[in-house]
């Protein structure tokens, strides 16, 4: 077994450290004699598993105790139909920030049930782009919440700040939660597919304020009410309980391995920075990012010469460096460095690029 | 380790065989450097590991090209919005079966999106419950579909006989689905959470004859319609991709490890004729269901004397055989004996059974 270094955007890497536990665990966890998936999810056991889980992120993220936390299913796509039909039930507008693909398909799904008012753009100066600065948002009088994206993974473009409004702000945080240490007080409602920072694909992080469980639309599917999943404690149904599981090992990880999310943030943010200076040092590659709103989870950039891009994918490859293509809607390079992602392989990935630089560029 | 003998409804028993294979490939698949749950889902390995899992599960039920198979995310409790707002776009009235727990549920979102008619119900013969005969069935001049529970998973009521109508037939196949042979041309579409006989928690399978794909209600959320799962071959966003991957080992355990449903439906037939032999040929057990309905997947029991059930269900702990509980909804017992489940595992409950029922009986 040779484990190489993994940029993928999603599914993305996991920690070493988690996957050797669930194959330890696979087959007999903790002497039970069964597999967590073969476990009853209202077994002691598992909710056992489940609480830990959730007080492991509530303890990392410092949630307050009137927020709820929801495990649900189907990714942020399911999320871009459930905030406006949970949070349009008393009428109004639902307001947007459009920083590129994942917001704009945020908006696309809430005008099927709201009126949408573009409350701010994203903006190319200079050819960089950056996101709108808070005097540049302006909310509709009658505004049901503010929504954003905390980061755009394909744009590699985040918020350097934490927009303000009157009104509940609510955030895909689906790329880059966990990253930093985050105010959730200043939030209405937070959303995250678990496969970048949290856990594998098909589990769906959903943090809500208690008073935003009473303003559902009333053709809500069931299984899309946040109310319903709070009121169940995630049970509703069979959650997915694997997916729910290496989610806890995530969180274990990085409470008692990483040290917590100051931790993990200056450990991202040297990842970062070695990165972008090592873009900028070189006029073989470039990003397309201002400075503040350069990603700390996504690195998109573009060698000078395009026609070279499938030479240094393949060479990656071969120097164990994985999925570096950058999104099939924008081309060029993106290397995603989440939290599991090591230093070491951002380290490996600058020698490369370094390399191939001098010999093909 | 020590692996026990597990009878858990759900999320159930694992093949062996399967646990195994995916212990031993968690953090490093074939060679790849990478576990499955960390690869992009539009990889070329994990489009072949999707594709290979699906071509087996097409060859296992053969099912006709002009049926889409769909993987999606949210349980049965899902599919009970999702089919009145993907059927019910021409009007028309949601017809349904009721024969216990699930197809009430069913029943109950069906209401919030369409009128219900009941076609037909379970009902108490003798002290034993049974389905309705095909005579008994009555749908509505207006039926855009027939609904039915092909399997009760709590009340261990399954049909012994496919419900013929002469409008679209969906079924709720998900603690029965193959366990046998089907005849899928039967059917206008078939769902399936997957956490009996498929996989782990989290995956849902669907079945659906293509011309049932354009008549959905127009506030349908995207993320719900069968159509935009079927357009982009289930990976409209990203699926959970080892849930997946787990339900590919499984199907392929199916197809070469025991040779097919045909060979799978003998090993369940001979499993669940001898518990239930064993429950009727011992006055201190006994099963509420008419022998013709009886489910070869869920087979619910009752002492003689209930206050007995907390100690049968302690010795049966102790003796390796787990989850033996009643659906918290009815107590009693109740042994789910999935594909997964051996041959010992049932031929060791009914010895334990013997001896509980000598003893203590």
């Amino acid at each position: 077994m040779s484990r190489k270094f993994n940029f993928c955007a999603g599914p993305a890497a996991l920690p070493e450290a988690v996957l050797k536990q669930a194959r330890d665990e696979m087959l007999d966890w903790q002497g039970k004699g069964l597999s967590v998936m073969e476990m009853s999810h209202r077994s002691d056991e598992f909710v056992s598993i489940a609480n830990k889980a959730e007080a492991d992120l509530r303890d990392l993220l410092k949630i307050p105790a009137n927020y709820k936390v929801l495990f649900m299913q189907g990714g942020a796509s399911s999320q871009f139909a459930m905030v406006p039909l949970n949070l349009g039930g008393k009428g109004g507008t639902a307001n947007y920030i459009n920083t590129g693909i994942w917001g704009k398909k945020a908006i696309q799904e809430a005008e099927r049930y709201m009126p949408v008012h573009l409350a701010g753009s994203s903006a190319e100066v200079n050819g960089l782009s950056r996101v709108p600065r808070q005097f540049e948002i302006q909310t509709s009088t009658d505004a049901a919440y503010l929504h954003y994206t905390s980061n755009e993974t394909i744009g590699g473009l985040e918020f350097d700040y934490l927009p303000t409004s009157d009104v509940p702000l609510v955030c895909d945080m689906s790329s880059d939660i966990l990253s930093v240490p985050t105010d959730i007080n200043q939030f209405g409602l937070i959303y995250a597919g678990a496969q970048k920072n949290i856990g594998p694909a098909g589990l769906t992080l959903v943090i809500v304020r208690d008073d935003l469980l009473d303003q559902a639309k009333a053709e809500i599917p069931t299984m899309f009410s946040y109310k319903v999943c709070a009121e169940n404690a995630s049970m509703y149904n069979t959650p997915p309980t694997f997916a729910l599981y290496l989610s806890g090992l995530v969180f274990d990880w990085l409470k008692n391995d990483v040290g917590g999310l100051e931790k993990m943030a200056d450990i991202n943010q040297r990842k970062a920075a070695k990165l972008y200076a090592a873009i900028d040092a070189n006029d073989f590659y470039s990003n397309p990012v201002a400075l503040e709103n350069r990603s700390i989870m996504n690195v998109p950039f573009r060698l000078a010469d395009a026609s070279l891009d499938k030479l240094f994918l393949a060479k990656a490859d071969d120097a164990g460096l994985l999925n570096l293509a950058g999104h099939r809607s924008v081309g060029g390079m993106r290397a995603s460095i989440y939290n599991a992602v090591p230093e070491a392989a951002v380290d490996a990935l600058i020698e490369f690029m370094n390399d191939f630089a001098k010999t093909r560029g």
